[in-house]
């Protein structure tokens, strides 16, 4: 049973969007590099989404959220507001579920990502690069079609989604000690807490993020949300806030959110490049950023890391700066 | 058994090979792409050998002729000459068994490349970049030391090694219609023809080499060997011409040689970075490039495709020139 709301996800929930989307997503593969094991002094079981439709863990989010609407609610089409990966993912997902999908992005957004999106039949709005002027375009799409706002993160079904991708993890690899994903706007980590605690109460759940974007790290040690300012990290993922819902779910749930710095995070992305011959997004590297800082305590432990997506500009990798 | 002549694999040796070396070997994943399929027009398995140990195919090939030495011989230590794979292949095949590699290579070679062989633990021997320096150090260290040596593709364990890869590929796909490899001393392409044509003599099994460096698909046309002089391509490891032993096999059991472009191989390797998420070296990219070119008669059909390794230069990847 779908449920569209504020409270907090279940294991059952994340189990049951698992079944729903499993036919349409990958089981992605994951990945281990005895060279990045002895670095650490750990072993780290990569889950690569990268390898996920789409190119990112997104895409299971997408599915989740599309395949828990009606048919009628589906015939209005979905929109959200995204120049990233789940811009994308909803623009898939609408299109094999035979829908429209609207998404609002800036007019500046790179020729690339809105490439995709088009490539994947979904309709660009174009908005002047301010929030209100998102929220403007968005809201008035909506009201004219009747179509369904899909929210990057803070959306129950779409965090049931992104939790599936460590529920696969931990099928295929029941032992870890810890498992540590990116945090963004926290739908991943979220999902990741949920289902992880559920499987092993004992288990640690890491959330990292680049320094220079921590709204996470400050908004968990305040005790409220407290959104980033014109954060600029490399990993271009990670730039959005905490939501009301993911905020709620991390204060419950992760056990401790670290941060690390962009040299780490470029070191980290090159190693993966260079000794797993894995094309990753800069957020992606952010959790093996922090084994290199030594942020927290792994020591012969067995790490569970989620690889969130490969969707990088190969013209502009940042050891090339 | 073990043998070391002349004289043509069968696909006995190559399953004897796969036994023997495959509790140090990775058996490489198979991926897939939906968006080069439906480029090409066709199924596209990619057999990862990206992800082997040292990067590459190559340490298939050096743990198998290891392996058939006997513990006298492998006492005084292995020697070859190589700047690339093969080098770092040797070295850990070598250091895994327990035994002494010197490598003999260029002043000129990249740093890089040294610091992978001596990070194996190999001697590196230095010499002036000439096919002459390079022999003479060899012989003159081989006599010294009584190191056998072991050469990069001309070599009949060596090929029964590299023949291993399709022999995976195929027992996890066995309804392939075509076969596809790149083509540089012809160790690979030998090893996978014969594995091949064996598994299912209707196999079509296509080599690939670049252009400016054709000289397998002019050896072949006129029914002798005729090396590449000085070659230049961005695709480092095809440089070598054949060898005796690889242009008698090939003679027999390749279908054909196809040639390709510059141009290509770098379109095709930046379209693995960018949908498969893959790593890989230009070499690799090479069969990919001959299907965008269409180069022969693929429409339609399931193609199986030796990704032969994921060493590059991640400073200089050639679509940034």
């Amino acid at each position: 049973m779908c449920e569209n709301n504020m409270s907090i996800p279940n294991f059952n929930n994340i189990v049951a969007a698992h079944q729903r989307i499993n036919n349409l997503v990958n089981h992605t593969p994951v990945m281990t590099s005895r060279y990045i094991n002895q670095l650490a002094g750990a072993d780290v079981y990569f889950k690569c989404e990268n390898f996920q439709r789409v190119g990112a863990f997104k895409f299971r989010g997408a599915c989740n959220a599309l395949l828990c609407l009606s048919e009628e609610e589906l015939s209005n089409g979905v929109a959200t507001h995204s120049s990233g990966n789940h811009a994308q993912a909803l623009a898939l997902a609408a299109s094999l579920l035979n829908t429209h999908a609207a998404i609002v992005m800036p007019i500046n957004s790179p020729k690339v990502k809105k490439d995709a999106v088009a490539g994947y039949g979904a309709e660009i709005i174009m908005c002047e690069p301010t929030l209100q002027a998102r929220e403007d375009a968005l809201n008035s799409f909506i009201d004219k079609s009747g179509a369904v706002f899909i929210h990057p993160y803070n959306n129950f079904n779409v965090i049931c989604g992104q939790g599936t991708a460590v529920l696969e993890l931990m099928t295929d690899f029941p032992d870890l000690d810890i498992i540590s994903a990116p945090v963004g706007g926290g739908g991943l980590i979220s999902g990741t807490a949920v289902c992880a605690k559920a499987l092993n109460h004992s288990i640690q759940v890491v959330g990292v993020e680049p320094l220079a974007a921590d709204d996470a790290c400050r908004s968990l040690a305040e005790g409220r949300m407290l959104p980033s300012n014109n954060p600029k990290t490399i990993a271009d993922g990670l730039l959005t806030s905490l939501g009301e819902l993911t905020f709620k779910i991390i204060s419950q749930s992760v056990d401790q959110i670290v941060t690390v710095s962009e040299e780490s995070i470029i070191k980290a992305m090159k190693l993966v490049f260079e000794r797993m011959k894995l094309v990753i997004e800069p957020s992606s590297a952010v959790p093996l950023a922090a084994l290199l800082e030594k942020k927290y305590d792994f020591e012969g432990k067995k790490i569970g890391i989620i690889i969130s997506g490969g969707n990088v500009d190969l013209e502009k990798l940042p050891w090339l700066d």
